[in-house]
């Protein structure tokens, strides 16, 4: 399984359609002034830690990895669009280097390795540049001598391109990122299992890794997130450094493989012992009941605004009948006064590729209106596209504090009923989509069902008696 | 053990005195003009990568660290010699950060927790600054607008005083480092250990940073060396990508868990199934006996050159002895002729402490020597000083190359011999010690005596049978 998907033996990642893609999506909105033009993105390069001879991770450019599939640092891709070539360039060899990291990949082998036309090094790039400044009308960019400064904010015509290229996954993307969330899912289904070994956050952050890392995935798409109890309520904790104690009663990991630089992205909740509390339960039906709602609507052609507000919709319903918010206010009333709104505070979910919170989303972050403000997808859907679906419930007080303090706004709530759930902290359930032709195919397949979770924790939990010991 | 060692309890990391130290070291190399000085030094903030919303890994400037106890992204801390007082100055709170990431410490927290005189917000830190200029000569350092360039390369005397302060650790580092040593050795213990899931130096690098993020220790001191067979001739070989075949014979890992920023780095050795290969043995003995000839001379006042030296000239007579080298030549004709330059490549050791590779070292990578220029330490050891003890012997085809093609230089190997021990690989046997003011201490105490290396690995592998299964 470290080897990557079997479907995608032999193969090449398509680097040379991507270039031509973007060439595409600039020439449909008419961006290109001439027919001649080249592009040219610089990679990544290994970066020191200041005052220190060691590298930061690498995490190799986006829209560099795009149009090659290459994650060598310090390498550079050149692609001339009269003459349909695309042209990697590694990094000039270094000998001394050789004797500390082992010998590099040859010209002869990246050809071989990627869908490129040709491979040259670096020291090239100097000379191929000039010879295209001088043949060719640079449209869409300038060249310079600081390579690392030419993918520049103010290339907006570029970016765009590349972003609603990069937004429709190709097949062989989707198959990255269906190996990515089938990695995901054995490591959340190994959380689950291993309950009986953890007993703090730090824990379940370790055997996530864990069971990436053995197969084959060094990189995670961001940084778990293993929250228990209240913390669950904080939506991007990434401390873990709590204590798993009985009382806590609930956990939420929020955690992603990478394969490839391919992204996945999934949260899953759980009772600690296997035994669902009531108010823990409720409110993970009624956030079961949001996704599920949000699935209902999804396929091409639908605002991702309306999915969300949908799921705001339910979260109403939800609550009026578990009496949080009062009887007397209707629906429709307490969706006009955005009663959810710091109940479910992040937006129903976001693109993702190659980055977690992936490109061409069209977010708003300045929209007033607080139910839509950090909603990271503001535009229709469309068939290749990757989102998460993720709604959630939250219990925060830091959240709730001013809702709490402000009679116009705490009137709608039943404070007594409340009072009950604040222990749950916070549930989210999290997949990850493709929308298709006629609907959506979800690449995660770990259960989110509350009985089949509760068995598989059990399961963990019996087996611990027997079989696991605790090696720390 | 997550929380840190017992012996550090209720106790805080010593910032007040390491700002203390660090003027002394100016004081006495005159490099005050006046009395009245002050220093200041911000330390890292959170950076998102490039053309994406997520943050890069987080790691504290070293520097900050020293002089604040603080791993806060986005502090300060100032240094009024003239008062003794050390102000710490935390971010300003971000409303909206707190909904994502929780509640930040608060300035009577963090005056609890850290040693400093004062907790103010980085809000103050510009008229603060100001008061100071008008008040004080800041003879060492300058203050700017852009706090962040602020400590530069150009204020030689001051690293220079910060360097020599960090070389001498204290009491309290020395238990940060004990507790970081004491995690990697359980770690390296595991892996020994685990051999029957191990496949694939993925697994290794798994089983290590599992155990280690289990014991609460998030971050690798330096990116685990995960290496079997030939590999092991690649000294920073980080790929970790190669299955491990039985015909491999050969492990070795290079790893250390960090604590609170302190830094270990051990490296161990052992044969795949637990039984060592003739050449294989015959290799780690050496190492280990180059290892001991280095202990024996370890004390204050030593030079560490000294020490490297001797290490080469342990290996030179075992290959004497192996027959690798020539018997027709003497040992010191052999040192002379920098013979054994090519299969101990490295420095014996280095100075370490918060970095890996820890300042003060006095390196001098531009000497002609090839036996001296990659010698990390060129100093006279001192009490409190924490280097590691490192020797290795490699046989890397790379490496070897033109020596082997250089009749000069290969008239002193006899081939045949040499051919048998291509498959080893190589060698390292590293440990983390302490110089005392009688001699030295080890913290680290994975063994690393091959008949004990070879009953743990031949225990798991027994365990394996009965009671483990892969879960990939």
């Amino acid at each position: 399984m470290t080897d990557g998907p079997k479907s995608l033996v032999g193969k090449k990642y398509p680097a040379k359609k991507h270039a031509q893609n973007v060439l595409k999506h600039l020439q449909k909105k008419n961006l290109l002034k001439s027919k001649d033009a080249a592009f040219f993105v610089s990679g990544e390069d290994l970066v020191l830690y200041k005052y220190c001879d060691q590298s930061q991770p690498f995490r190799q450019n986006r829209y560099f990895y795009y149009l090659s599939g290459c994650n060598i640092p310090g390498s550079h891709v050149l692609y001339i669009t009269s003459q349909d070539k695309l042209i990697l360039y590694l990094p000039d060899v270094d000998k001394e280097d050789i004797m500390w990291s082992g010998l590099p990949l040859s010209k002869s082998e990246a050809l071989e390795k990627y869908d490129v036309d040709e491979v040259k090094f670096a020291a090239d790039i100097k000379e191929d540049l000039a010879q295209i400044n001088k043949a060719y009308t640079t449209d869409v960019n300038q060249f310079n001598e600081q390579f690392k400064t030419f993918l520049v904010e103010k290339d907006e015509d570029f970016f765009y391109a590349l972003d609603e290229s990069r937004l429709i996954k190709d097949e062989y993307e989707i198959e990255l990122m269906k190996h990515a969330a089938k990695i995901t899912d054995n490591c959340h289904f190994a959380v689950m299992s291993a309950l009986p070994i953890e007993t703090k956050e730090t824990h379940i952050h370790a055997e996530f890794m864990y069971h990436a890392l053995r197969q084959g995935a060094k990189n995670q798409s961001y940084d778990p997130i293993c929250c228990s109890g209240e913390t669950c309520s904080t939506l991007h904790w990434v401390k873990n450094d709590g204590d798993i104690t009985p009382d806590k009663r609930s956990v939420l990991i929020d955690a992603g493989a990478e394969w490839e630089c391919y992204a996945s992205d999934v949260t899953r909740c759980f009772p600690i012992n296997g035994d669902w509390s009531k108010e823990h339960l409720e409110i993970y039906n009624l956030v079961l009941k949001m996704q599920t709602a949000a699935y209902d609507l999804m396929k091409p052609g639908a605002n991702w605004e309306d999915l969300h507000l949908t799921a705001h919709k339910v979260l109403i319903e939800g609550f009026l009948e578990l009496g949080i918010f009062k009887k007397e206010y209707s629906v429709e009333e307490l969706f006009q006064a955005k009663a959810s709104a710091r109940f479910f505070p992040h937006g129903l979910g976001h693109v993702l590729g190659m980055d977690t919170h992936d490109v061409a989303g069209n977010a708003n972050y300045s929209d007033p209106d607080p139910l839509l403000c950090y909603l990271r997808i503001r535009r229709v859907l469309e068939p290749g596209m990757v989102v998460t679906n993720e709604p959630g419930c939250y219990f925060s007080p830091f959240l709730l504090e001013d809702v709490l303090n402000d009679p116009e706004k705490s009137k709608y709530i039943d404070r007594d009923v409340l009072e009950k759930y604040w222990y749950v902290g916070g549930v989210r359930i999290e997949d990850d989509v493709l929308i298709t032709d006629s609907g959506y195919e979800i690449f995660t397949e770990i259960t989110k069902d509350p009985e089949e979770i509760s068995k598989i924790v059990k399961a963990g939990l019996s087996k611990g008696k027997e079989g696991f010991h605790n090696v720390v």
